[in-house]
């Protein structure tokens, strides 16, 4: 085989470790596929850190240790992320989107790819250094960006659903009063989790914290320990939710006026 | 600012290219960000197209006209699709994951995010050349591989509902006949879709076909035509399904032995 050369070597290593984030590849790993000295892999990480650096476009992290290696964190920059969140805002903001009773159609944005990719790296920057082992979300519409922060944080999707399935096997149900004062059902598949774990809940909106309270709930009831809240979106009211440390993206206020508007702005932590 | 090394460049164009599948950049967004001549940017495409291939990570190709540009397609080789598959099938078959009434636990497959990624990209290899406007799944369990698909893809994911809901606006409902026999309603938001549009359906499950139909018939509805559906796993029977055309990843056979035991195999086109 012909000798690698660098920038080779450099950008193929780019995309192996950007399509797996959070994932350690070992030094070894690189020098089979490249058939490369270590030094030089090292040298060529080394250039690939201050490269992300540069243009803010993630991180590459060594890790030392028996397990050790390196891996990819798609971090994002404070400023990048305010910069992110606010031009979302501006596509939610205005009159279009209200529905009648002051809901805010959001569907669409919520399953953007490019959009929900973006958002999830943002959320799993803020968790990484709490290592949660899996990411639960509650069906439906916050999927999407559950996933891409799971998929940011190199770690499972766990979805609960409204009623247990023949096809999720026995299952741990709760109930739980929802955010329109109904009791509703929250299921979740014996097989999903296992105890101790650390749980990290995503969901696209959180208004009472009715269903956020549930999802913790239910994961007492597998004694696994919640280690961070995230959301899309909340209302300002009602001021007092039902979950506490939740972090969320935006605050969406809906206007008195006539037309009555949406008014979605950054979360003061960005 | 110093001049920018073509291993930097080129590593950093990598990066940009992969994290927005099938999106295109024009050679001046780069010669912007990297302050580098055309040409040379013309060469270190040509370079990366190269390294692609030769580690079979995807393809970049460079599209002309007047909104042209390059783009990065993360296109799966058939030989590579094949051991990815094969591999996904080895962790489920066995009698370890079925439940009573012959289904699979799959659950956890369907949303990791490295497995349902390598299926997204997979099944979006698979449809580049229809050139979908949009992925449609139904809610719950296909949510991530249809989303992964979709982001493949480049386009949006649309979510049908099994009911219509307050935040999603005015809606068209259709009822169909489920696998089980049942009436069901599937609803989706006039606001998720335009006439005229294509789209690919992406769900987890093909068994009788009965809610893959539903989803044709909605988008029948909005005059929408679909050009492709996608499935993760077939069941073998009933043979007759109650769609034609579907692509699957897998095919599910369950034993009549005790215990029973689940036989996943790569389906016959991979």
């Amino acid at each position: 085989m012909d000798k690698v050369r660098r920038n080779e070597r450099m950008s193929a290593m780019m995309k192996l470790l950007a399509s797996s984030p959070n994932q350690i590849f070992t030094l070894n790993s690189f020098c089979e596929i490249f058939g490369s000295a270590k030094s030089t892999m090292s040298e060529d990480i080394d250039l690939l850190r201050t490269v992300l650096e540069q243009y803010d476009l993630g991180r590459i992290d060594t890790v030392t240790g028996a397990a050790g290696g390196v891996r990819f964190r798609p971090i994002v920059s404070r400023a990048r992320a305010r910069e992110t969140i606010e031009g979302i805002c501006r596509l939610l903001s205005g009159p279009e989107r209200l529905l009648p009773g002051g809901f805010l159609y959001n569907s669409d944005i919520l399953s953007t790819p490019d959009i929900v990719n973006q958002m999830g790296a943002i959320l799993a920057t803020e968790y990484y250094d709490r290592e949660p082992d899996f990411v639960l979300t509650m069906e439906t519409k916050g999927i999407p960006v559950a996933f891409a922060t799971a998929n940011a944080l190199g770690v499972p999707l766990v979805i609960a659903r409204h009623s247990s399935k023949v096809y999720e096997g026995s299952a741990v149900n709760i109930n739980y009063v929802s955010g329109s004062g109904n009791i509703e059902t929250m299921s979740l598949s014996r097989r999903a989790v296992r105890e101790n774990q650390h749980a990290l809940i995503v969901d696209d909106f959180l208004r009472g914290g009715g269903t956020a309270r549930g999802m913790v709930e239910l994961m007492r009831e597998f004694n696994i320990s919640v280690i961070g809240m995230a959301f899309v979106m909340a209302t300002l009211e009602p001021e007092n939710k039902r979950v506490s440390g939740a972090k969320t993206l935006m605050t969406l206020r809906v206007t008195d006026s006539d037309p009555a508007e949406a008014i979605v702005t950054p979360a003061d932590w960005l």
